[in-house]
Parts: C-alpha cells; structure tokens; sequence
C-alpha cells in the first residue's frame, strides 16, 4: 500500500518550462488524483519536505500547491499531523490512462509487427503454409465427428485436464515412442503457448528466475516478460547451445525453469547434438531446475538422423514435454499438451480450469480423428517434403544473395533459420526498406533475451512457396548489400548518400 | 531473495514427539535443502540464535544441528562470519514437494467436485442440459462451416482479438442493443472464465483488491484468489444486493475491480432491480472503480421484465461487459467475449496474445454461423421454455419438501438458486448423506467471498429434467428435515443417533 502511493507521488510530472508556475501544475495533478478517486477523503498528503525531495522541488513551491487546495476546500492541513484529503470531488469514471500505464517491462513487447498485407512475401512469421492445408481431408475428419455419436458430449462441459479420448490416445504414443514415464501424466492446453503459460503463472512467479536460449521465440520471451519473470539467456553461438554457459548460469542464476527447444529451434533452426543433450540433462538434473523441453518442431526432421528428446534421456523424470498439432497440422485450431511428472500436472489443470475451464472440445476431437485416421501421418509426409525443398531453397538463396560477411544457420528441418548481418547493420533499421520492396521479416530486436540481437533476423521459410523465397531472398541481399556498400563509403567520406 | 530464504527457513517443520531428536531432524532438512539445489555453495546459514527463534527451538539444538552437518563436510563455520555452505551433494532432480507445495491461499480451493457417475441427480453443476443440444442443427451448421470458402483461413494462425466476422457481428448486436458504444471494442476469448482471468491479469494484480457479489461463483472466486487477488464480498441478502454494503465497501475498501452479475447470478439466481441498476452505476462511477458485468445469464429469462444492462446505463462508457455462448449454446465449445473501452480492449488482447495466441477459430466460426442463420435463436427459445419449466417445478419442490425454516431465492430466470438451511445446519456435513442416496449439489463453503456460507446450497437446476427435479429435491428435504430432528433432539438429550 505504502509502496503503490509512493510510486503515485513519484509519478508526478511537472514542466519547469510550462507556462504555468510549478505550484498550480502540482495542484492541478493532485486534484486530479482526488478527482479519480486515487485520494480519498481522509487520505494524508505526503509531507511537504518528503514530496519537494522526491519531485526535486523547493519546498515553498509545495507549500504553495497544498496552500491554494486548501483554499479550495480540497484538503486540511493540522499543526504537526500533516495535509488531509477533505473531501473527494464528482468522480468522473474510471482512471483509464492511470490504470493501463504501460509497466515499464512492456516497452521491449511494443511495435510486435500485425498481419502483412497481400503481394507481400512474408518471411515474419513461424507457421504453416495455408496452402498445403488438405482441406478436403480436413473436411471428412469434421463430418466424421459431428455425424458420431460422441459429438453430443463433445457440446458439454469438459474436463480441464482435456477430452478423455485425446488425452489417452497421446499418451499411448508417448509411451510407445519412450517420452512418457509411468509416473507422468498428461494436459490438454490451447496450443504450446498455454502450456508454456500455465507452467509459468504455476512455477515462476513474479522476480523468478527463468533461463531461455538466446535468441529466443518473441511468443516465449513476451510471456514471461509480461509476468515480470527475471529472464537470463543462454547463448545459442555458431556452434549451437554454449553448454559452459548453460552450465554457469545454472549454476551462478539459479533459474526455477529452462525452457530448451532441442529440435530446429525458433528462431536459429538449430538442434542440440545427441552428447549435447545427454551433457544437458545431467547439468540440469545436477542444478534441481525444472527442464521443460518445447518441442513443437521435433517432427519437422528433412534431414540428419532423429535424436532422442531431453525427456527420454532425464531417467528422473522430472522434464516436461510441450508439443502442439500446430506445426505440423492447424494452427488455428488451438491443441497442444505437455507432458510430465503427475503432481505438477494435476497443478496445471487445477491452474487450466481456473483460466479458461478447458480447451475447445470440438477441436479436440477434430485433431484426434485427424490422426487416429492416418491423415495426420499423410499430411505430415507432404509437409516434409514441402519444408525439405524450401529449406534446400532458402539456404541456395542466402548463399547466392547474401554479402560476404554476413552468417545464416544451417538447420536440418523446422520452420526458420537466423541471419547475423556483418557490422554495422541493424535488421530493424533495414526493415522499412524491405517492405519498400514487399518483403518482411522480424528483425533480431524481438528476440533478445540479455544481449542485443540488433544484427540478427530470422527468415521463416515455411509458409513461402519457392519462387517467392528466392526473390525475397534476392531482394534482402540486395539491400543488404547496398547497405554495406553505403557503409563502407561512409566510413571514408561520411558523406555518401544512401543507395537504396 | 532475503524474503524467499526466510520463507524456506520458516518452512522447515520439526516434530518435538517423534523418534529423532530434533537436532537430527533439523539437520536432516537442512541436507535435503542442499540436495535439492535450494542451498548451494557459499551460501549462508542463517544465524543459530535467528533459526532457533524463527523456529521456536533451544538455540543449542540448533548448533548441535550445525555441529553435524559440518562433521559431515557439508557446511564450514568461520568466527564472526557465519556457516556457510561448503558442498553441494549429488542432486536428485527436482524438489517438486517443495516448488508445488499448496499455497495457503489456494487451500479454499480445495476438494472441488470432480464429475458425477450417472445416475446421480446432479445439481451441482450449472450448465445447461445436453439432452436439449439440436445435435441435428449443430451438424448442420458444421457442415455449412467447413464446406464454405472460408474454411482453409480458419485453419492458419488468427488474430488475438478474435475471428473477425465474429467481432463484427457481435460488435454490431450489441450496439444495435445500445450495449456498445462508439468507444468501444471487442475481444473474443475462451468462455467467459478466460474474459474475467484477463481482466485480471490485466488489471488486478496480485495484492489488489477486488469486490464480488456473495456468495459468488466458484469459478470467479477461485480466480481471484489463485492470483492473490484481495478479495472483498458485497454481500446478497434476502432482499438482493446490499446498495448500503457495496457503497461502504466502494468507499472503504476501494476496490480496483468490482464484478457484478445483474442478471440471475450465480449462485443466488437474483436480478437487480432497474432502480439498484441505477444506484450501481452511480456509486461505481464516483468510485473510480472499473465494474465488470458478467451477463452470461442474460438471455435466460422466464419471468419479469428485462432491465436495462449496467454497460447502457454507464454515460461513461468505462463498464467492461462479458458474455458467452456457454449457457445458451455449447459449454464445449469456448467462445465468449468482452465488451469495453478501446484502451482497455488492446491491452487485454495483448495478454490474451501471450496466454494462447487466440481462441480457437473453428468454435468461432460455427458460432457465428449458428447464429447468423437463425438457430441460436430458435434454440434459445426451446432453452428457455424448458428452463422456465424446471425453474417452477424447482420451486414447487422446495415449497413442498425443504423444512421449515429454510429460505431459497426466487429467481426469475438463470439456471440456479441458492438455498440457505436453518441453524445448525451444515451444507457441506450434509452431502455425504445425499450422495448416499444419489443426489448432489454444491455446498456454500464454495461460494465464501468474506464471510461463511456453511448453511446455504447451490441448486442448479437447468441440467436436469423435472422429474429428477422433484425426486432430488424430495430427498434433499428428507436429509434436511431428519437432521433437524436430530440436531432439535441432540439439544434436549445430547445423545440422540442420527436418523439417516
């Protein structure tokens, strides 16, 4: 309480260059607080010497403010007690502007770019690419389930934990496939997001620790910035995953949580190596954090030999596994789950059920169809093979277009790979000029967790047909390159207009 | 970190009756700390006189616990500086017991009601009845939905506000209402438990102080009070919501939030009067409160004539206005939405980004659709006149069978009523006797905001077919009246058996 009016009064803002004097701009302030209900009758100012040190003011000018509201009959002053609210002025509604102040942990969530135009080659955003959806199978999977005789019960209320079916079918895979424990249990959430939500709002409160890989996921980042978690990256280098760092941090920062994406992950591509993840699993078992294991890319493999997940190799248990249909299949219906240690799930339901009773039963049912029926696998087949020629595309590309200097990742499958630009260019500076030309993509900004990332930027290629990630890719190294040149020359003549 | 270490010393629990001397068993903990990673190298012990008063132990007991574990080469002493930690034992994963350990304040929420086996008389659930869902209807609506155009957008990743179809057409209902004005905007979300968790994600963080109705509903409850939310009840007498109460707790408490369901509330079933409707709007707005209408029962009307919502009545424009298709419609399908100010809006579709990207938008989209083409409307009607039906044999059955003494609302629309039981009646001491004779209902001590609710019950009656209706309630005022014979007995002899 004490706090929260402390950092009303250290809120204040007054101009010493308005027009106004000082006092009547401290007094119009303070009237405001009383008029929006933020100082109720009976509330005590802060003492005049207290609030002058605080606002950097002398103290008459104070004086003078609290003077002209007691003539107004706004406040009292007592010999020795101090200046009362007296009495509270017509309130004039709800103090939105107060209320909805952006905290200052918001600011690095700002400018998150919308939805692009059309004609624009699009490579900003980590998901499927709509055109290989199998409408028509996608079709016989929702009549399969509406026509059967569980869609009246599909209707009703459900269960936080998720729909029964669902549950019991991927949990049979995951056993089969060795990620799954006898002492696990699993929960249906509205895509990984939520998972990755709910394991935050249960394990890592506020002022917690929290370790992600550096460059990070803008969706991962943001949810645990929002929470007021204290994030510490571990760097992804040209190597993969600095384990000696991992290893420092868990040590020296203690984080409750590591979230690790060992498969392809957002934004780098990258994948940890078989020894790295068995290396990992012992460090993190030795640390006592909580490893949760996000792979929502694990099947997007185009090429290189599968390794096993972080899950199977902690013979503790404790990891937890997120996956998600929403990579592979339908992003817009939101199903995804995690797997792990039954006490903590059953915290997560409870958690689930409180924020949104439970996740949409329907597309539960509909995803469940779609893979118990084998479509799931034939899809999955077709986007492979989608994914291996763009991925082969875009890295022809980067080689033919990109200026000397510049560093890109090499994945073996997944949805993106991340662009470290040669000195001194900024991704974010560039970008006005790429949608010039009608290519995007999310500049390195986003994704910084403790470093900057100013000259990186990730190229999501999944969406984007072939064609159109050449040109793109044509288009950026011609910028890029423009760029560099304009410089270089700079740097000799500090003078030469841009090229672009 | 200074009040997280505290907490973890203050948590060590010593048993003064077991076997184990308690120096042993305080260095046992102490070593299970280490173990678990939550003390680590270099670390300080707290000092022997602080721990023996922290934990109520002879500060000897507390250097013979030292004394050992340094034997042990766990912890080093240094004059004047303290025991330090010295080594970190072999880790053993993760200490789930400690991470998951309940919060006290989420012990209200404990022994919720699972799911009823059939053949129960359930009460307990407010929902509507499946065996009314227009299963035909809904597969048609699916079909149409999933066979149109629009079906491939559908599947790709949306936006954080909702469907946009669905916004438009629900925006334009409401203000063809009068319920939206040119200020504001809409965010579709998952059910109303999802609308209410933003709002207070967004606005009511932990310590915070929030007002609900009371008794209040256990889904609103509980997700206040899992936030650490303050929690303050405006209490529903016999005669609806105290105006006195709620001006003194507006004035009093000062609550950032205030959420009022005006239409048959949950659990009480009662409306607020057009006249009270006026009153809130008037003693909200010169609060400076953000008032949250939760009007998920609105359209549930059997009796009487509609009032006015809180949202037209507010000149403001500030009210926050949240409905859903769950209690008309399909509970298994998640869609509801918020209506208010534009500011506000935005930063509740930004949390709503990070808790789960968007809410599913096949469940969007067959909404929309059932509503556009007349069926919601239709079923709407063949939902009310079965309600209205149960709602009087519901009261019938209470006039007949509960005992004298026993009050319960009359509700004029909703899907519940709230019974309170004569003195010393206790709801929750009373469910094991009419689960043993296969009905069930929910127990007040759910619905305690500020004060006990031990002798009222919610009956929610809009599940179940009038016949159960007046079986259940018949049992119901059997238990109740036996227990007041018993209890009327046990004061005249003291030693009278239960007559159950």
């Amino acid at each position: 309480m004490v706090r929260l009016a402390a950092a009303m009064w250290g809120a204040l803002r007054l101009d010493p260059g308005a027009e106004t004097p000082l006092y009547r701009q401290l007094a119009s302030q303070i009237r405001e607080l009383i008029r929006a209900g933020r100082l109720a009758s009976g509330d005590r100012l802060p003492a005049t010497r207290e609030l002058a040190a605080r606002l950097g003011l002398n103290r008459s000018t104070v004086n003078a403010a609290y003077a002209l509201l007691e003539s107004e009959g706004l406040i009292q002053g007592h010999v020795g007690r101090g200046s009362f609210v007296l009495a509270r002025l017509p309130a004039r509604g709800v103090d939105w502007a107060g209320l909805l102040e952006p905290a200052a942990r918001l600011s690095r969530l700002a400018g998150f770019p919308a939805g692009e135009p059309t004609g624009v080659i699009s490579f900003a955003t980590s998901r499927p690419d709509e055109s290989l959806f199998p409408l028509e199978e996608f079709r016989a999977t929702c009549r399969e389930v509406v026509d059967s005789a569980q869609a009246r019960e599909l209707l009703q209320l459900g269960s936080p934990s998720g729909y029964g079916p669902l549950r019991e079918y991927l949990l049979a895979e995951a056993r089969r496939e060795g990620v799954a424990r006898s002492g696990d249990d699993i929960l249906i959430t509205n895509g990984c997001q939520q998972a990755l939500d709910l394991l935050q709002r249960v394990l890592a409160p506020a002022g917690e620790t929290v370790a992600l890989e550096e460059p990070a996921s803008p969706g991962l980042r943001s949810l645990f910035l929002r929470a007021g978690v204290r994030l510490v990256g571990v760097p992804i280098g040209d190597d993969g995953l600095e384990l000696s760092q991992l290893e420092r941090i868990l040590k020296v920062e203690r984080p409750r949580l590591l979230v690790l994406t060992p498969n392809f992950q957002n934004p780098t591509g990258l994948s940890l190596s078989r020894e790295a993840r068995h290396t990992v699993a012992e460090l993190v078992r030795a640390a006592g954090a909580v490893l949760v294991e996000n792979d929502i890319y694990g099947e997007l493999r185009y090429s290189g030999a599968p390794a096993p997940t972080l899950k199977q190799l902690d013979e503790s248990g404790d990891t937890v596994l997120v996956r998600s249909f929403s990579k592979i299949a339908f992003p817009g219906l939101r199903v995804g789950w995690l797997i792990g240690p039954r006490a903590l799930v059953a915290r997560l339901a409870e958690a689930k059920q409180w924020t949104d009773l439970h996740t949409d039963q329907l597309s539960q049912a509909v995803l469940l169809r779609f893979a118990v029926s084998g479509r799931l696998a034939r899809h999955r087949e077709r986007v492979r093979a989608a994914g291996s020629e763009r991925l082969a595309v875009v890295l022809a590309a980067c080689r033919k277009h990109l200026p000397p200097g510049t560093f890109w990742t090499r994945p073996q499958g997944g949805m993106n790979l991340w662009v470290r630009l040669p000195e001194p260019l900024d991704a974010a500076e560039l970008l006005p000029r790429a949608r010039q030309e009608q290519v995007t993509y999310l500049p390195g900004k986003f994704f910084e967790v403790s470093r900057p990332q100013g000259n990186g930027l990730r190229i999501s290629f999944a969406a984007v047909a072939p064609a159109a990630i050449r040109t793109g890719i044509a288009v950026l190294g011609r910028i890029f390159q423009a760029e560099m040149d304009r410089a270089r020359a700079a740097g000799r003549l500090n003078a030469a207009p841009a090229l672009v």
